[in-house]
C-alpha cells in the first residue's frame, strides 16, 4: 500500500481534533492521519501515551520507540484515514504536541568506544550519555530489583576450579544453538525498545550479531519491522521471539512471515502472564502520563492501571497452546521463561526443543529465582532434561568469567540482553566491540582454566558450594506437607 | 449524661491549680475540669503526661491523642468537677500551658497522593510531613530494632518458584477470615494513636475498611470510642483487640461492649506482659518530660521508670483467663503474639479460634524471632494446628508479594499495622490508595506464579531455603541438654 | 612510712637530673623523689613511660594513672631518696615535664547523665568527652579488633523464643556468685586505668558496686591501693584479679593482702602470657613516646619493642601453678581467659572452682573466639562442666537482653568492662546509671519472655541457630587429621 | 662485551629515527641504540610500550622497571647497533620522547618508616606516596578483583582455637623451607616490577632477605639481572621462579645460570597460561598507549590484543614439561600456582617437590579459589600429600596471625607479594621494618595460642567452621552427575 499524496484524503487539524478521546482516537504521525481507535486496547507499550495524544501529532513519541515503516506493517489500510493538511496548523496544537520531552534527551557526551573496556562500562556510558527515559527503561525491574541485582550476585558466587600444565597455545570459543554455528555461544535476547537509545536499534544489533559469528533473537516488539531487520544482513541466522497474542490469528501471521524470512527457531516467552511494576519507570512516566485513558480522568499513578490494561499478551495461554503453534510451524520451539524444575519437567512432556532459563532480568517478578540456580536446580531435580534438549539460560550475565561458568554448569548458550542495550549507544560498532570484549575475556578464562575448546567445559571446573544450600531440594517444600488451602 | 453549662458548677482557675499534684490532679479539657486522680495510673499512656498538665489546661495534648468523646466513654461523672470559668484566666496560666510542642508540628508539604506507588512511599512521605511525634512514635521498635528490621528482611530472603502456562486470564484475590468474606486477606492491625497523624484515625481506617472490603482490628486503645469508630460503616464487620485489664471488670464492659456493636472476634494480645524500651521515642519525650509524676524531682530519662509504672494491662495474665473470657463472651478467640511452636499447641489445648503470628512490630521484645520464621517453625514442629484453626501473621510485611508468600506458607491472611499509620497521614483516602496497590501488586504476582485464586496458594511455591537453618528443630535446643539452672 | 620533710634529704634538681638514664632513673613525683631504676623492667604499662621522665618531674603523668598512695604501696623505702629542693627548680626544667599532653585533655562537655539511656550512650558520651587518650585506650583492641566487634555481633544473632501467658506481675533479677548473693547477675571487669577518665577510678565502682547490689573483681594493675578501694564500701565483698608475677613472692603478698581485706575469690588471667598490638592505641603514644628506654635511641613505633618488653606478668605459668596459688590462699579460684573446651576440661581436671569464658575484649589475641560462642561450644564438647563449677562470661555485652541470653544458655553471671569505664566518666553515679539501666532492661526481656525469676532461664528460650554452625564441633578439626608437623 | 665508544658507530637521530615501526625498531637507552625488532614479541611487558619508543630515546620509559644491565644480559650483541651522536639531538626529538608521564610521578611525601605499625600501613602509604603507575600496576587484579579481596576475607573468618597455661616465656618462630633455616617461615613472592617503586627492587629485597634470616624468590623478569641480585648477599641462599619459554633453549639458559649462581630450587610457575585482565592498570595504560603495534592504527583498549599478544610464555606447557626441566636442573621443583586436589594429585605422581598454592594474588584468573581454602580442600580431598612434600601459600596474607593460621593447616611456609612492594617504596630497610612487624606479631600470637615453636602448629589450633562449606567436597560435583557437553 502506498499512501500517496495524490490519492488520499486532505484532513485538518480540526478534523482530527474531533477524535481525541480513548473510543475515538486518531493521531497524526510524520503528516499521516491513523485512526487508532480498535489499537489503543492492544498496543504493547500499554493505551495511555496512544490516548495521550488523541487529536494531536504524535510523531516525536512515535519515533522515539519505532520506525514508521512499523504502522503499515501493523495496521490494515482501513485505519489510514489521509494526510494531514498543514496549513491548518495552529500555533496552540503545534506547541502542545511537539514537545521533546526533558528525560528523552541524551544527557551527556559519551565516552569514547575505545575507551570502554568492559560490560559495566557500557553501562555506565549509557547512565551518563543516553536519555534518561532510556536508561531508566532499559535498567529498571520489578518492585524491589531484588531478582535483577540477584541474577549477578548470585554468578558471582560461583568460583573456578582452575587446571594447570595444559597445552592451551591456541583456544577456540565457537559454539552452537539449534545447529546454528557461532564464533562463542552468546546469543542478543529480544527487546523491543532499542529506538529510545539508536534509531538502528534491532537492525544494529543484526548486523553485529553477522560480523561477530552470533545471533540474535529479535522481539515481536522490535520498532522495526522484521523484514527490515533480516534484510540488515541476508542469509545471516536468526531467532523469533513470540508473545502469544489474544488474537490467535495475528501470532499465526508472525509465524508465517518470521518463517519466510529464514527464522531459525521460535523463543515462546512463557513468563509474562503478568507485568512487572517497575518503580522507577513507572515514577518517570507518571511525570507525564497522568490521564486515565478509559475515564480522562487523572488517574492514580501505579494504582495499577496501566500496567494491567491494554496487554495484547495472552494471559490464558496454557501448555495446550504448544500444540496449536506446532500446527502452524515445524520451526524449533524454546520455552524462554522456565524457571523450575516442575515446568521443565512438563516441557519434556510436550516434546520442545529447548528452553530458555529466564527471569525476564528481574522485570516481571521480583524474587523469582536467579537463573543460575535454576541451572542448578534442573541437575538436581531434572538432569534427564540435559539429555534432551539443549537448555540455554539469560539474566546478570556481565563477563566473559560468568558466561563459562553457566557453560560448565551445563548451558548450551547464554543471553545477553540490557548489555546489548546500552551497547547500542554506540550502534552496531557497540555491539560488535561488546562481543569482542566478552569473546577475549571468555580465552582468557578457557587458558587459565585449562580448556581449549567448550567440549571441555563440566561441572567440575566450578565450585557452588557458596549458593547449594538456595537450590531448592526438590518439588515439593523440604519440611512443609500441607498443601494448598483448598484442601484445608 | 450532658454537661450542660446551666447545671454545673463553675470553677476558676485558682480552684484547678490548687489541684496539681499527682495525688490531686485535675485537668482542663476543652473548658472541662476533670478530676483523674485516680487514672493517673491506669492511663495507657502513661501517668507523666498526666501528671505534667496537673492544675492546668491540657486541651492542646489530649487532642492529639484521643477524641473528646473518649473522656465521657471512659470516666464516671463523678469525675467531671464542672466547667472552667474562662474570666479567671491568666495570660501567664494559658501561656504555660498551651504552647504546642515543636515536635507535633507537621515537618513540610505531604506528596500527592497519586504519586505513591508503593507501601514505602507512604513511609518516606510521613517521614517527611508529618510531625515528628507521630512519625518517631510509629516508625519505633525495642532497643536495637533488630526484629521490626528482620522481620521484613527476612520475608525478602524468600524466593517465588513461578510456574507457566497456566490460564491466569483473571485471577481473584479474595479470602476470608473467621468466615467473614474479604476482597483480599489483608487486615489493618490495631494501633491506639493513630490522631497524631490524622484526626478520624480508627474512624477513616474503618471507612477504608468497608470501601476496599478488608477488615480492621480496632485496639482496645483507641483515640475515638468503639461506637463511634463502628458507626462510620454501619453493618461492615469489625474485630476487637483486647488488653486484658488488672481490674477485668473494665475488660468484661469492654468485651460487652464490642460484642453488642456487632464485633466478629476477640484479638487477645498476649506478647505484652512488659513493655518495649522505644528508644528513639524516650529520647523525644525526654526533652519534654523528665518530671517524676511520683515525686516531682527531675527523674532520669530512660531509668525505666516511665516505661514500668501505670500501665493497665494485665502481666497476671495466664492460660486460665482464657477461660474467663470465653465465660463472658462467646466471640471467637485469637490470639494475637503467639512466637512459637509451644505456645502454638498449648493455645491448640485451650481451643482457641485462631492465633496472630505477631510479635508487635519489633516494638515490645528486640530479638523476638522475625514471624515468618515462627510461621515456619509451626510448620516444622506444630504442623497439626493448620488443620485446627487459622493462622494469622503480621511484622514487616510492605509487598503484595510478601502476602503472596505468607499465604504459601500456610497464613489464612496477613496484618499491616505501621503501614495503614503512615497511610492515615491522607485519612481514610490514603488507607484505600495503599489498599488498591497492595492489591495490584498481588494480582500481578498471582498470575506470574500461575494462580488464579488463593485456593491454589500451596508451599510449592515458594523456596525458603536460604531462611530455613535459622527455623529452629524442635522445642528443645539441638545440642544443650541443660535445662533450667534450678535443675543444677 | 612517712616522708616527713624534716627527716628527709633536701636534693636539687642538679642532683635529680644526674640520674636521666634507664640504668639509673629517678624521678620527681608530687615533690618527692623516687629511684624507680628497678622498676622500671616491672611497670604494668612498660618501661618507656618511666625512662621518658627519668630525671624529670613526673607528677603529671603519673596521677592520670595512679593514686600517689600507690607508690607507697608498692615499692619499698629505700627507693625514697628525698624530697625536692623547690628553689633550685629551673623554669626550662619545669617546663620541659610539666606539659599536660594534648591527648590528656576532655575533648569537650558531657551529656547530661540523665539523658543517656542505654549502655551505647556511655560510649558514645566517653568519645565526645573524655580525653582521647583515655578513649583511645578503652576502646582499642588488637589488631584488627575483629574479636572486639564479632563478641558484640555474635550475641546479635542469637534470638529469644519467648513464651506468653505467664504470671510475671512481678519480677526478681537477683542472682548469686560463688554464694555471694547480688541484686543482678552482672559483675564489674577488672581493668587498671580508670583513673584516665575519674580520679575515683576503682572506688567510684567498688561504691556503685555495693549501692546496686552488684561485684566488683579489681585489678591487679588498680590505679588505687586494694586498702584503698575496699574502704570505700566496708563490708561488700569483692572479688580479686591476679596476673601472676615473674616474681611469685609478690603474687604471695597481694594474694595475702586480698584475703586479709575480706576477698571472696581469686580470678586469675590465663589469657596474659602475650601481649595485644592494639594499633589505635600504638599509635597515638607513638606520636609521644618514641624513644627506645634501653638504648635511648628513636625507635620505630609498632615494632613489638614497647609491647613485649618489661611485663611483669609471668608467661611461664602453668598449670602446676593453680598448687602454688592453692598453696598461698584457700579463697575460691576462677580461671579467667578460657576459652576451649580443652582447656575447660582441663580446669575441671584441677579442681578450680569456676573459669571466666573471656578473650579479654578482644584486646590480647584477634580472631580468638567470641565468648559466646565458646559458651556453646562447651556445652556441645564439655557439657559436665555445667555440673562441676559456675561458668561466667564477658565480652560484647551491652544490653539486658545480652545478659538474659548467656543465662539462658548457662551462664551464672555476666561480666562488663569497657561500658564501665565509659561510665566512670560520671563517677560512680555513672555506673550506678547503668546498672539501673541494664536490670530495668533485663526485667522487661524477662516479663516479655515468661520467667518471674532466673532460676527459670534454660537453653530453649534463645535460639542460636544461626551460630551454631561456627561453633567447633570436637576437640579434633573435623576433617584434618593430619596433626603438628614434628609429626610429619 | 663492552660498548666502548671508541670500537661503536656514532649513530645520528636520523639514522635512529628511520627505524621506528614494529616491524623495523631501534631504540635509544642511556646513549646506545639497540635493534629490538626481534624482541618486540617476547617482551613480558607486551609489545605496545617498546614500539611506542620505535625511533626514538626509551630511557626513561626503560630504567623505571629495568636495570640498564639487563639490556645486555638479555640481548645478544648483534643488536647493538651503536652510539647516539648526541650533537644530532633536535629540541623536538628529545622534547617527544624524554617526558616523563605523569601516572610516573610519586604523589607525595612518605612517612615516617618508624610510623609504620603493620602491613596495611605501607600499603596506604604507597597509595598516597609512590607513583600512580606503580601503585596500580601493584594493587589491580583481574576483573572484578573479587579473587584478590577473597584471599585476605577468607582468612579472617577462620578464628583461633587458643589453649592456656603453657609455658611461652620464650617463643620461636624459626622455620624452613627445603632445607634452608630461616628466622620465621615467610619468603618474598617474585615480582618483576620493583622498580617503579625503588630502583634497587630485587636487590634490596634480597638484602633484605638475608639480613631478616628469610628467602626470596627471585623472578624470571626481574628487572636486574640474577647475578646482580645475588651479589648483594652472596652466600645467602635463594630461590628462582621460572616461566617457561616458547623458545626451550632460553629457559635452559636461565636454569642453568641460577643454578650456577647457587639457587636452591625452582619455582615453576603454572598459572599463566593466560594473562589477567587487570582493569585498573588497562585505563591507566589506555591513557598513553593507544597505537597498535601491528597495525600501527589507534586500537581498542581493552579488547584483548594488548594483554594476549607477545607474551613469551609458553602457553602449551603440559606435565611432560617437568621431565625436560628434571633433564636441566636436579634442583628441587615446585610448582607455583597449583589450586586443586586434582592437580595437587598429579604433581605427586609427577615426584615434584613441593606445591605453592597460589593464584597469582588474584591478578590471572578472577573467581579463581582463596588459596586458604585450597589448603583445606587438599586436607579433605589429598591428605596423602602433607607425607609426600612440602606446601607452601600465599594470596591475602598481611598479619603475622594469617601466617599462624595457615602454620596450623599444614603450610610449611607462607609467601607475601604486594605487601613486600610496597615496603620496597623504603628500599631494603622498609621490608626488614616489615618483616620485623610480621615477626612480632607472630610471636605475640604463638604466645596466647599457647605454642612455643612452630613444631607446635596443629589445626585443632584453629576453627573453620566459618568456611568449611565452600571446600568442594570432592574432585565431582555434590550433585550434577553431567560431564563435558561432548559426552551429550
Amino acid at each position: 500500500m502506498e499512501n500517496d499524496a495524490t490519492d488520499t484524503p486532505l484532513l485538518s487539524v480540526q478534523d482530527v481534533l474531533a477524535h481525541n478521546t480513548p473510543a475515538d482516537c486518531w493521531l497524526v504521525i510524520q503528516g499521516e492521519v491513523w485512526d487508532l481507535t480498535s489499537f489503543v486496547g492492544e498496543h504493547p507499550g500499554g493505551p495511555s501515551v496512544i490516548v495521550k495524544y488523541a487529536g494531536r501529532d504524535a510523531t516525536d513519541a512515535f519515533v522515539e520507540i519505532h520506525a514508521l515503516s512499523i504502522l503499515r506493517e501493523n495496521l490494515s489500510t482501513q485505519h489510514f484515514k489521509g494526510r494531514l493538511d498543514t496549513s491548518t496548523i495552529t500555533p496552540e496544537w503545534k506547541q502542545s504536541t511537539q514537545k521533546t520531552q526533558a528525560t528523552a534527551k541524551p544527557r551527556g557526551p559519551k565516552p569514547e568506544l575505545a575507551s570502554l573496556i568492559n560490560s559495566y562500562d557500557f553501562d555506565k556510558a549509557a547512565a551518563a550519555s543516553a536519555s534518561e527515559k532510556a536508561y531508566t527503561f532499559y535498567s529498571t525491574a520489578d518492585t524491589d530489583c531484588w531478582t535483577r541485582d540477584a541474577n549477578e550476585s548470585m554468578l558471582k558466587r560461583i568460583w573456578f576450579r582452575p587446571r594447570v600444565m595444559k597445552d592451551v597455545t591456541t583456544v577456540d570459543t565457537s559454539s552452537s544453538m539449534l545447529g546454528i554455528s557461532m564464533s562463542m555461544p552468546l546469543f542478543i535476547c529480544p527487546a523491543g525498545v532499542g529506538s529510545l537509545i539508536h534509531p538502528d536499534a534491532e537492525k544494529a544489533l543484526f548486523r553485529a550479531s553477522k560480523s561477530m559469528g552470533i545471533v540474535e533473537i529479535v522481539s515481536t516488539n522490535s520498532g522495526h519491522p522484521l523484514g527490515d531487520i533480516v534484510e540488515q544482513a541476508p542469509g545471516h541466522p536468526f531467532l523469533f521471539q513470540l508473545y502469544l497474542n489474544k488474537q490467535k490469528e495475528k501470532s499465526r501471521e508472525l509465524l508465517l512471515k518470521a518463517e519466510s524470512l529464514g527464522c531459525k527457531a521460535i523463543f515462546l516467552t512463557v513468563d509474562s502472564a503478568g507485568r512487572g511494576k517497575r518503580e522507577s519507570d513507572e515514577r518517570l512516566k507518571s511525570d507525564e502520563l497522568l490521564r486515565d485513558p478509559i475515564t480522562g480522568k487523572m488517574m492514580k499513578a501505579g494504582a495499577g492501571l496501566t500496567r494491567l490494561m491494554g496487554s495484547f499478551i495472552d494471559q490464558g495461554m496454557t501448555w495446550k497452546d504448544i500444540e496449536w503453534i506446532r500446527s502452524v510451524t515445524k520451526l524449533p520451539l524454546i520455552l524462554k521463561g522456565v524457571t523450575s524444575a516442575e515446568d521443565a519437567r512438563i516441557a519434556m512432556a510436550h516434546n520442545v526443543d529447548g528452553i530458555l532459563i529466564s527471569n525476564h532480568g528481574g522485570r516481571n517478578l521480583d524474587y523469582s529465582p536467579p537463573t543460575i540456580l535454576v541451572l542448578l536446580e534442573l541437575h538436581k531435580n531434572c538432569p534427564e532434561i540435559f539429555d534432551r534438549m539443549e537448555i540455554y539460560v539469560d539474566g546478570g550475565f556481565r563477563r566473559g568469567a560468568d558466561i563459562i561458568k553457566a557453560l560448565c554448569l551445563g548451558a548450551k548458550a547464554v543471553g545477553m540482553g540490557r548489555s546489548f542495550l546500552y551497547a547500542l549507544n554506540y550502534g552496531a560498532e557497540g555491539a560488535e566491540h561488546l562481543i569482542q570484549l566478552l569473546k577475549a575475556e571468555m580465552e582468557a578464562v578457557m587458558k587459565l582454566i585449562g580448556i581449549r575448546d567448550l567440549s571441555e567445559v563440566y561441572p567440575g571446573l566450578v565450585n557452588t558450594a557458596d549458593v547449594d544450600h538456595l537450590v531448592p531440594s526438590g518439588p515439593d517444600h523440604p519440611y512443609i506437607r500441607w498443601r494448598a488451602r483448598s484442601n484445608l
